[in-house]
């Protein structure tokens, strides 16, 4: 049984269409299709013969049945409840029932579909403005000289919530202080706070793109990087670059010792984390991670991508659904929310955002 | 804790009143009162002294608890609560407390409640109108030339779903091809295809009453007709028999090898399908069904009415509840579905009781 | 993670804000923030050095995180998210992050909190009406001739609902004949009947305090008073006193034979039911119980609350929350009741809220 997927057709404009949302990782579609929903529609992705992969709005326009648990034949994809079969372009191309005439017009809605990294990347609105240079760099995720793994997490909370959250990583300091940034020995609040004020934050901007930069001081390797910095004390830098809408690529690099930008970092750990709206308070987040360094070690791999859904299942999701539920709304604006000095990259792409919503609405 | 009533009162028409309705089999109603949501109203059933039913609405008029979980007291049902009795005519007849006055014109609703062939029929509207000759034909259930066995499920999907899915069975050929219809060989999607194309649909009407006849291309005999039939290849004809608004008995007839009607029926296999609304999402399915061979083997009953509830519940229910999901409405035609030739008895079914619900809004 | 938080300013007037509510036992309020929704605002309590209980509205203006997930700092409380500090009258007083500047006017709302006999209580309107006074007189609690225990409850139903059944305790006698008020032998519904027409029920007033006393026939000891009192046969009288807007206290005395009042009462058994509005449909119910016999027994200790608390959870709770569903509302007398004698105390009760609601929303 589906549970997640949501009623067609709703009119909210949550998120801007025009923009590249990742729908999936290349390896999840193989040979079944995947039903997904994705920006409050339920969308069904699957390859033809030739491995090329489509993406058609996933209600079946007979009995609007879900083509998602359907098969594939061919080039096209059946139906599961009565056998209609469609192409890659939405068309019905095939009726199995009596004469097997099929009602003129009958199609269901395809998307710009493009996969690249080993991404699946849907364009959510007018076909002819998708835009492949619109896309994150994420040339990492098949540069020979990372290693690199992929995960999934389900964020029960509109997908501006962690957005906002990656976009302000001081929030680990407090949120994290016992996992990801743990020496194992807790910090007092006194400590958490001195930790706090002496990072250094800093914005900027190229186009839409919007850079998050974190300079942190230095201090004792923790989490990931003691065990692959050969050094008791490091400095680490992180740069959380937004694509709009909804896409970001960290960059974090730690150097030995306690000078940032001396040669290049000993660790780069460079990671994804694609946000797509599922509906209007619930979001996928794909996410993955890479690193520079000991890339032949399996165990490294699971103990990094581990680390990363760890501290976001128990830490993040919870913290993020419970604002969502305080705000009783997905409109954190509306609530007129105090404004820190580390919320400004944050603030910057929400405005971003809001901006296109506008502009497709005034078209 | 009572789990799936709804409140009183509603003002939705998604069903004719004036109808019969299926409540629960005979065998269910025992000394203790049953509290069951039925067309959107919580109902209590109990029996009095003398074995007779009656049906009331179901909440007390005084702190409106359940009476469904209360008991019978001599020819009357006594709630759980504070004690008030009622008769079957929904008068209170009795309080306990104090000087045991009863406040004038204490009462709740009855309904007209008929019992026949182990069925409990209710009467959704104007008690006047209750006519019995409107009931669907049953009498397999108690002719002794056939061996029956009765079930019961929950549809979470609102009532016409089931029936659409009951009046275009081809759906079989595509949903049921590893279950009901399964050689235990998959099939593929061109044998599917196939198979869908060799079978006549046939509809006729008999005043509101519409039958869905399919005649099915000769074949190796499959499910329980394998067991049942002395033949390697089989004929079947089906005839699902609509009687507004919402039960149906299906007549499903094998001859051995490849002519149908060619004397009786080798095999017999009538069964009852009652679909009562619940809730306007929600439905009960009472379901039963017979033989006519080797009627006294008690362990195919059991493979009989399990194999008809196991499609079911694994295939027919969740693929209905996600069609209904996808819907984001109960209201299939406001979606202007396809249609294809094979919903024609369907669609004759839902045109009799839109017109049925229309003339009861004008009354 | 929160469960059953919502979402703050609720413009329903369900309650009275100018009254006290229990907000909980002072030994559950440790070194540890505790957040809990009251009156469907979530709620923050905490203890400064001193020891001195605060509350405050539990969510952070920044991002809304739950700040009952912070810790306490000194004096304040500290956000889990980003780590803002608020002091007991909700300024926000330390700011982590860079400069550390605090944005003007940033605050959460602070109520009156009086801590009195081992309760938390918060008044929930204007703090200069706050009166002491209009506190139930609960000193049994720490009255040294009286052996206690406190428990907790939740209740899926509206406030009102759980009141009125404290106040019409005949339900007792159908609703618990098998427990609380059971000999071990099951009583026939004419029995039940008959207990209820012999008990005696009076309704006094002083101000808006109201009794409703009930006088109960001399009867076989059952119960707790079966271990409690030398007596086969005992007398009953209970005086359930409702103090505006949801805080009862019931003074349940019984004499050893067949007469009340000669003499003081073989075994004093007073309880405290304070019910909290959770949110419109939920509650609260934070319940004491006392006795001044055998005291030093903790085992009797565990019965008696043990007791009381299985009814609830088993019986009544299940019947009020089933009435609400069959209600499809909160609002009981919208639905016109029928109201028995029994039910004067409660609709004293109801009256008086109703008032003390409409003058609010007048001022």
């Amino acid at each position: 049984m589906i549970k997640d997927f949501t009623a067609q057709g709703s009119s909210a404009r949550y998120f801007p269409a025009n923009s590249w949302y990742c729908a999936g990782w290349s390896h999840e579609l193989t040979e079944a299709p995947l039903g997904r929903t994705l920006l409050g529609r339920y969308i069904v992705l699957f390859r033809d013969r030739a491995g090329r992969a489509a993406a058609l709005d996933g209600r079946c326009p007979h009995r609007f049945a879900p083509l998602g648990q359907g098969s594939v034949v061919g080039d096209a994809l059946a139906c599961p409840y009565h056998g209609l079969q469609f192409a890659g372009d939405g068309q019905c191309i095939f009726n199995p029932h009596g004469e097997g005439k099929i009602p003129s017009g009958l199609q269901v809605r395809s998307y710009p579909l493009l996969e690249r990294n080993g991404v699946l990347w849907l364009w959510g609105g007018e076909p002819e403005r998708a835009d492949p240079a619109m896309l994150p760099d994420d040339d990492f995720l098949v540069d020979p000289a990372f290693s690199s793994r992929t995960g999934y997490l389900k964020v029960n909370a509109h997908y501006q919530l962690p957005i906002d959250n990656l976009l302000d990583l001081t929030h680990g300091i407090f949120l994290h202080s016992r996992s990801l940034l743990g020496t194992g020995n807790e910090k007092s609040a006194a400590q958490l706070a001195e930790a706090a004020s002496n990072t250094r934050h800093q914005v900027r901007t190229v186009g839409d793109v919007v850079h998050s930069i974190h300079h942190f001081p230095p201090g004792p390797a923790t989490g990931l990087r003691r065990r692959l910095v050969p050094s008791e004390i490091v400095c680490t830098q992180s740069d959380m670059v937004w694509y709009p809408a909804s896409n970001l690529i960290l960059h974090s690099d730690a150097w030995p010792g306690t000078d940032v930008g001396v040669g290049p970092p000993a660790l780069r750990l460079p990671s994804a984390h694609y946000i797509t709206p599922e509906s209007e308070g619930t979001s996928h987040y794909f996410v993955a991670i890479a690193r520079n360094v000991n890339i032949d070690d399996a165990a490294v791999d699971d103990h990094m991508i581990d680390l990363v859904l760890k501290a976001f299942v128990e830490e993040d999701e919870p913290m993020i659904h419970d604002c969502q539920g305080l705000m009783g709304t997905t409109d954190l604006m509306a609530l007129r929310p105090a404004i820190l000095e580390t919320d400004r990259a944050a603030i910057l792409a929400r405005r971003i955002t809001a901006r296109m919503i506008r502009d497709e609405a005034r078209d």
